[in-house]
C-alpha cells in the first residue's frame, strides 16, 4: 500500500486522490486554500468542481504541506500550472532525495518558457519528477469511465512503478521516456482547441474542424521535434489523443473563448464571458515565441495569434491559411527524382 | 478549362461535379440508374442526397459511359466501393493510354484484399490513377465549409495537375506520394469508427472514445506501414483527419451501427435498423485477414471482429482491452540501457 500526497484539490487532482484510494493507496489531499480544505473535509464531495461524486472518509484533506509531502511514497503535483513553481518553492524543504513527484498539470512558462516539470526541477532539484497526461476529461475519471493516459518518466523503474499504482479496469496507463514531448503535446493543444472553437463559432463543420486538428498537431510535432520531443508522442495519446478531446469538449474553456470570437467578440469579450483566463492564450504566446526561438513555421498557431492580439478577423484568417502555397501533405515525402 | 467525367451521382460525386465546375471545368456526371440521370437533369437537385444544393444547367447528366469518358482530361471515379471493378470493366474501353482517372471512394475488396486504385489498375492497366482523400463531409463540401483533402498519385505531375484543377479557396488540396498509405487510412477508419459507436453506445465519455481512435490509428498504421505505406500519412489528413471526422460524425451509418450494438443490438439487428450495409463489417473482415498475412497485432480491430462475429459481448471486449499487460506507448522509444 502506497503513501501518497496529492498537491491541489481541484477536480483533476480530486479525481486521481479517488482513483489511488480505489486502487489500495493512503491518500492525502493538500489545498493552500483552507476553507476548501474544511468543505471538502466535512461535505466529502467537491460540489462546484466534481458534482456527484463521493468522497471516502479515509482520504484525508489538510492546509499542511509538510504534512503531506514527508514518509509519502509518491507525490502529485496537481495545482494550476501558474501556481507550480510557488507550490513547488513551498514544498522543496520537506522533499527528500530521490522522491517521486508525478506532475499532471499542463502549461509553459511565459517568461522562462520552461515546462512544468522543468519548473519542478528548478525549484526541488533532488526530487524524480514524472508526468502524467492524456486525453482525461476529470469528470469522467470521478465517474470511472473508460480512460487512457501515459506515464512519463526518465526513469524506466520511475514509470513502471508509477503504471502499477494508478493502472486499473477503467484506467489504463502506458509509459514513455519522452517527458518533454508529453508536456510540449499537453501545453500546446489548447492554442489549436482555441482555433477548433472559432471555425465552430462561424459556423464551419466537421471537415473544417478535422482538418485544423490534424494539421494542427503537425505543427506541434514539428515544433515540438525541433525542441527535442519524439514524433511518436505527438501522435498518441498525449498528443493528438488529448488534442481530440479538448476540442470536442463542450466544457473546454479554451473551445468556449475561441467559439465566442468565432462569433465576432473580441478577445477581452470573449474572457469575460467565460469568466476565467485562458490558458490557451498564454500557451499561443509561448507557442509564437518558441516558433521563432527554434526557427519553426506555425501557420494556424500565427494565425490564431493575429485573430487574438492584431484584431484581424476569423474569416480572413482562415482564408489566409485555405490559400496558402500548394504543397505536399508532408514535405519529407516527395516523390524521387 | 478542363473536360471531367464523374462517375457516380451519389453525394460525393454530385459535390465534387459542383466544386470542378464551380472551378471553371466542363462537367459530365454518369450513373448507371436512369431514372436518376432523369431525375438530376430535371430536378437540378440531388433532394435524397444532397438536399438543399441547386445543380446548375450546365453540368450534364447521362447514362451513357462511353460519353461521359471520351475526350475527357480527367475522370473522378465516384461509385460505391463494391461497384469499382465492375465500373471500371464497363468504361475500359473508351480510356486512353495515360487518361488520369481519381477514385474517391474507399475500400478493400474482400476476396484480393485489394485496394480500389488496385481493383482499377487491373481492369484499366492504361489509365493513370490517382485517389482523393481526407475528412470531407460531402454534404459540407456541398455547402462550401472549408475542407482540406490530400490528392495522391505516383507520378508528381499527376498530383499537381490535379491539386490546380480541384484546389479553391474553401477547398484546400495536399499532394501526396503515398497512394497505397492514404487508401489503407481510408478504408480501415470505418472499423474504428464502429469501435467508437459501440463505445458511444454503452454510454461511455470523451476520454474513451479519444483513446480509440488514437490507438486506433495507432494499430491502422503499424499494419499500414508493414503493407508498404509511410507512417506520416496515417498520422495526416488522410488517416487520423478523416478518422477524426467519421467518429464524431452523427450522420456516419459505421458509428450509428455500432452504437446500436453498443445498446446491446446484435450485428443483424443494427444492420436492419441502420437499413444498409455497412461498410465497417467488411472492413474489420479485411483488416483481421490482413493482420494475420502480414504477422501484425490490432487488438482493437479483433476485438470489434469478436463482438461483430463471435457475439461477444461489448462490455467484455472494453474490459479485455483495458487490462491487456502492461507496456510503453510506443515499443521503438523504450529507454535506453
Amino acid at each position: 500500500m502506497a503513501k501518497v500526497g496529492v498537491l491541489g484539490a481541484g477536480s483533476w487532482g480530486t479525481a486521481l486522490a479517488l482513483l489511488l484510494r480505489e486502487n489500495g493507496s493512503e491518500v492525502t489531499v493538500w489545498s493552500i486554500n483552507e476553507d476548501e480544505v474544511k468543505m471538502l473535509s466535512e461535505q466529502r464531495e467537491h460540489v462546484q468542481k466534481l458534482p456527484g461524486v463521493k468522497i471516502p472518509e479515509d482520504i484525508r484533506f489538510t492546509s499542511d504541506a509538510k504534512e503531506t509531502v514527508e514518509d509519502k511514497d509518491f507525490l502529485v503535483m496537481a495545482v494550476p500550472s501558474v501556481f507550480t513553481r510557488s507550490t513547488s518553492k513551498l514544498i522543496a524543504p520537506y522533499v527528500k532525495e530521490g522522491q517521486i513527484i508525478v506532475d499532471v498539470a499542463k502549461g509553459i512558462e511565459e517568461t522562462s518558457l520552461k515546462t512544468l516539470s522543468a519548473q519542478i526541477e528548478d525549484e526541488i532539484p533532488q526530487a524524480d519528477v514524472a508526468v502524467l497526461s492524456g486525453p482525461s476529461h476529470a469528470e469522467e475519471v470521478g465517474r470511472g469511465l473508460p480512460t487512457i493516459v501515459v506515464i512519463g518518466s526518465s526513469k524506466k523503474e520511475t514509470a513502471i512503478y508509477l503504471q502499477k499504482e494508478f493502472m486499473n479496469k477503467v484506467f489504463r496507463v502506458y509509459t514513455s521516456s519522452d517527458v518533454l514531448g508529453i508536456e510540449l503535446g499537453g501545453a500546446l493543444k489548447n492554442v489549436i482547441a482555441l482555433a477548433a472553437g472559432i471555425a465552430d463559432g462561424m459556423g464551419y463543420g466537421d471537415n473544417t474542424k478535422a482538418a485544423l486538428i490534424t494539421r494542427g498537431i503537425a505543427e506541434i510535432s514539428r515544433l515540438g521535434i525541433a525542441m527535442g520531443g519524439r514524433a511518436e508522442t505527438f501522435n498518441g495519446l498525449t498528443g493528438i489523443g488529448d488534442l481530440i478531446v479538448t476540442c470536442a469538449s463542450v466544457h473546454s474553456r479554451n473551445r468556449k473563448a475561441g467559439y465566442l470570437m468565432g462569433q465576432g467578440k473580441t478577445m477581452q469579450e470573449a474572457m469575460d464571458e467565460v469568466q476565467m483566463v485562458v490558458e490557451g492564450v498564454y500557451s499561443t504566446k509561448a507557442a509564437v515565441a518558441l516558433g521563432k526561438k527554434y526557427g519553426v513555421s506555425l501557420p494556424i498557431i500565427e494565425e490564431v495569434n493575429s485573430v487574438l492580439f492584431e484584431d484581424k478577423s476569423p474569416k480572413q484568417a482562415v482564408n489566409d491559411l485555405m490559400l496558402r502555397e500548394e504543397r505536399p501533405e508532408h514535405i519529407a515525402m516527395e516523390w524521387e527524382s
